[in-house]
């Protein structure tokens, strides 16, 4: 791992880091808040994965997370978005597919199953490399994303309810099977058999019988997006039916950007330390 | 006036704007965050001048001002740094003159005299564009920047006391008549007669007179831009000897980054806020 910057913010260290990712066969990018802590510490941490287009640098700039992580003591991670590089199969011209657009799924077809495994990625490889470097408790691990990173972390949240102990999102994709936006890059990433796409999907897997105690979403009514690929009443709909204590919060006038996001940057904080204590 | 875009931020709105301004002779583009506030409610103003290479997005994007700004009721407006576009004289490759190096003054020589006129379009052109279009109070304005923005800060409330009631600055270049990152613009701006320079130059307006109640600094003692560009010591000395009651604060290991800004931001907004009820 070899550390890219480091800025001191809020008492603590805003860094950006570099390494060679074995699940992704590429050199990955990703960046971590650590706040003000004791010498010896351990400190609960927080998965930001973010959307469609984004790197880690996205939400590192206008995410203004660092405050009020540096007064909760949370360590925030921000992984780039997608595996990257000469070597590595892309659609240059589609922000909906390949480079930025990684789904946060391992994919089976070729080309693309040898470097877009980015549900590994965030699952396994890069919390140990976390864990290895970084001051931190890894049996306190809480997730949250915006909308791809919503999807994201949702799935992820209701696929390893044990490695999660908090979960929040930020207009998240939450049915991305039935989604215009996402469903051709699954056809590409997974094949033609929709049974394999349902363990990214938070829809499908809350219909399939995956629980996670309370989950928090806020949605933006004024989000363009939102009747064409967010669609959060259907996450609703199924969480009502399956017993899942969801809060989803339709915030009036906030639309699809990261003054949404920062705006209600510090509930999420909040919610997210109080599971992870 | 045109809006470019307008997004709902805490309770507020963050807008971005594009006029023709007649001291520049370009059209200009600038942001503005109004807060939340009561139909025929007017507010104080608060202005921020940003750095070299800057336009009026990167503390827009990375400032985290909204937040405060909201909750202290500040209209918080964001000037770009020069005059730009096709028919405006530049050094494309030159960081330091040209656009994004307007230096917040009122160019001389020609052929930078016919756009190059930041200091009139920040202190008259724009407040009445701002009177005009928002919410604004013009009795209680306030201004702060960083870098080549803290220099225009402090120059326009050191020359201006009657139209700005508070002023503060982050890591504010003091003396750019003297600063090797400064002094070469100066010259192409205004001339090789030196006197004609003082009236740009916190140091140099002080000597000459120049008061103001109170100024906030804080400066970042790991910026690497300290020795060689900023030597806040040349104002505290001067401000010292006008009998200028000026806090300045080193801040232990902070650089010249937004990390450092947006650390510190919180801490300007009350001190304006305390100034501009």
């Amino acid at each position: 791992m070899e550390k890219t910057s480091a800025s001191r913010a809020f008492g603590g260290v805003q860094g950006v880091y570099k390494h060679r990712a074995k699940t992704t066969d590429c050199d990955m990018t990703f960046a971590v808040f650590v706040p003000p802590h004791n010498e010896g510490q351990k400190l609960p941490v927080l998965w930001y994965l973010s959307g469609l287009t984004c790197t880690h640098q996205n939400v590192m700039d206008k995410g203004e997370y660092r405050r009020k992580a540096a007064e909760l003591g949370l360590i925030v991670v921000c992984p780039d978005t997608s595996p990257r590089g000469e070597r590595v199969p892309d659609e240059p011209d589609n922000w909906q597919f390949g480079s930025g657009a990684g789904f946060y799924l391992d994919a089976k077809q070729p080309p693309y199953d040898r470097n877009y495994r980015m549900r590994s990625y965030i699952a396994d490889e890069l919390p140990d490399l976390i864990a290895k470097h970084f001051p931190a408790d890894m049996t306190r691990q809480g997730i949250f994303g915006h909308s791809m990173g919503g999807h994201g972390a949702l799935t992820l949240a209701l696929g390893n309810p044990g490695q999660f102990r908090s979960c929040t999102a930020f207009a998240p994709i939450v049915n991305p099977m039935e989604a215009d936006w996402s469903k051709p890059a699954f056809e590409k990433y997974l094949g033609a058999d929709e049974s394999d796409w349902r363990a990214y999907d938070a829809c499908a897997l809350v219909a399939d019988g995956a629980r996670f105690d309370q989950i928090l979403i806020d949605q933006g009514a004024a989000d363009g997006f939102l009747e064409s690929g967010l669609m959060p009443w259907r996450f609703a709909e199924a969480c009502a039916q399956a017993g899942i204590d969801l809060t989803l919060r339709m915030q009036e006038g906030y639309d699809h950007s990261y003054f949404f996001i920062s705006t209600f940057m510090d509930d999420h904080l909040n919610w997210h330390a109080e599971r992870l204590k």
